[in-house]
């Protein structure tokens, strides 16, 4: 499979491609599915999520499904309500020691036994020679959600809690690694081919502070989902200063935002690396002929390391215009034959 | 003096430092002298801006005072209203190329003579021994704002004009340079020793955009300004993938966020850069061993440069105890001693 061969660095005909956010808000499949259904409700209806996870994959040549949930769902099976209006707000957030020990590690199959049925279903319409992803947040990421209450700025909930009492910050790490973990697990036991880890507060943290939390927490996920034998991408927002650090994840694949060129990360990570990027998502709203040009440019850099997995360094803008996705997937194929 | 003598790379007795936001909400005597002015009025107001500026060197050693003032003036200056509440809003964006023609090149004394009244005022009251730096908004971020009409996360319709029309975009840099540069020769007419160039939203270009649009709009200004005989410090938020970039700006300083290794930086543009930064301000959220442990720490790293004028790596937060900042600057004095 192509998108499994670049993963592990192996020959393939072109470069495979996937969209961070392929299936979103920019399709109008996707909001007429929306409509009438809140977010929650809709990540925990399997039929819901597999025709969302279905419709880019019938509109594009894309090499991957990626399943359709949250990152939070796995906040709100440890017991930490999460509401989305449309951005997620965390009413009770977590924030001293005792709210951590509350924390409960869910079981997968039985409390979010939705997404692995998703997972299974979406993995038996996409045909057999496109991957399929499964994913969820990274620790530090989540811990970042489940103590500011929601997104953020600054952080300073949760820096806060980190430096001054870093014991339970690293405990609330612990116990989000051991519900990810087995999370991730249960998904490609469900059929995913490869799983990708979003890291995508981590570029927030200092260098010292990223690989002193972030890092162990990220890393101690990846070894025990690695054994299951599928590749994990750890996909780090704001790379460009932790390159190194996040190559010591031990992750298969590094995923790379667009605020960094793609050649200076595989020059400083070796070309044994794998990568996956990086396009800026804000091309989409371009001229086809400077998408097509940087696209090409970006497939070019990749051909340095021993494997890239193209995508867009950032979700894809829900004000992208669909046909502009049919140009940069060609444009990715047809500059990646080999 | 210390502060230029570091700018320049001549020797020092210890490490200089000043604090970006250090006149600000952190300070009740600065949430006392706002009571009751909205931002703008105070900006336009020298007694106002002056006794401001003068608050956190009277609690502190700082060894330099920063004019008062908002980046934002010499956008309204152009003919774009600018409020506050408190976040900036701009209810009159500039999204096309008619837009941009009507904009005004102010005349910084005209226009924006309250500034440099400011400016005398807290140049008299300084010790000698102290610098004081001016500032203004570097093109691309003033850019931004304009097109966006106020902070974004994405910043689409920025991203969207400079790939669509980039000569539309080219021409508002432009005319956003020719406004910035004059403004900061006046302000060292007026009596200011340094000036630092706020580039806050050029990190969240990719570098081939950063180096098409941010960087050579920045130069201009630079290079006009380096002219008059004083350092410029070109602050990038967000520098790490940006560096060697950041440091053709030809910038006297680079000043650098908390989101890479000051010692990577200096290793990348080589010892006889001269840098300023770069301690996460959520630092001063923390206890008081880790803020000196890490404050000695950048001290150490930026004996690398040719010069370190030490700061944090983003603005102050209004949350930080102002005892904490008193444990800084001892620390960093001290650490930084020769």
């Amino acid at each position: 499979m192509r998108f499994l061969d670049a993963c592990y660095g192996r020959p393939v005909d072109t470069t495979p491609l996937w969209i961070m956010r392929q299936a979103g808000r920019y399709l109008p499949e996707y909001r007429d599915l929306r409509k009438g259904n809140d977010f929650m409700t809709f990540c925990k209806t399997p039929a819901l999520c597999t025709e969302a996870a279905l419709q880019p994959m019938r509109r594009y040549d894309l090499d991957a499904a990626i399943l359709f949930s949250d990152i939070l769902v796995a906040v709100e099976a440890m017991g930490v309500p999460v509401e989305f209006n449309p951005e997620p707000r965390l009413p009770r957030p977590v924030r001293t020691a005792a709210d951590i020990a509350a924390l409960r590690i869910p079981d997968p199959l039985k409390d979010m036994g939705f997404v692995m049925e998703a997972v299974a279903k979406i993995r038996a319409a996409v045909p057999a020679d496109k991957a399929l992803l499964g994913f969820a947040g990274a620790p530090f990421t989540l811990a970042t959600y489940m103590i500011e209450g929601g997104g953020s700025r600054e952080f300073l909930h949760a820096k806060s809690l980190m430096f001054n009492d870093p014991t339970a910050f690293r405990d609330l790490l612990e116990r989000i690694a051991d519900t990810i973990a087995p999370y991730l697990i249960a998904q490609i036991d469900a059929g995913a081919s490869a799983v990708q880890l979003f890291d995508t507060w981590a570029g927030l943290l200092s260098p010292a502070d990223f690989e002193a939390f972030a890092l162990p927490a990220a890393r101690a996920v990846i070894r025990r989902v690695r054994r299951e034998g599928v590749p994990v991408i750890y996909f780090v927002n704001g790379i460009a200063p932790l390159v190194e650090l996040a190559a010591a994840s031990e992750a298969d694949v590094l995923g790379v935002d667009f605020r960094v060129r793609l050649s200076d990360v595989i020059a400083r990570v070796g070309s044994d690396a794998v990568v996956q990027g990086n396009l800026d998502p804000s091309l989409l709203l371009g001229p086809a002929d400077l998408l097509r040009e940087r696209a090409a440019s970006i497939v070019a850099e990749g051909r340095a390391a021993k494997g890239h997995v193209f995508n867009l360094g950032h979700g894809i803008t829900k004000e992208t215009p669909p046909d502009n996705v049919t140009v940069l997937v060609d444009a990715v194929h047809q500059a990646g034959r080999r």
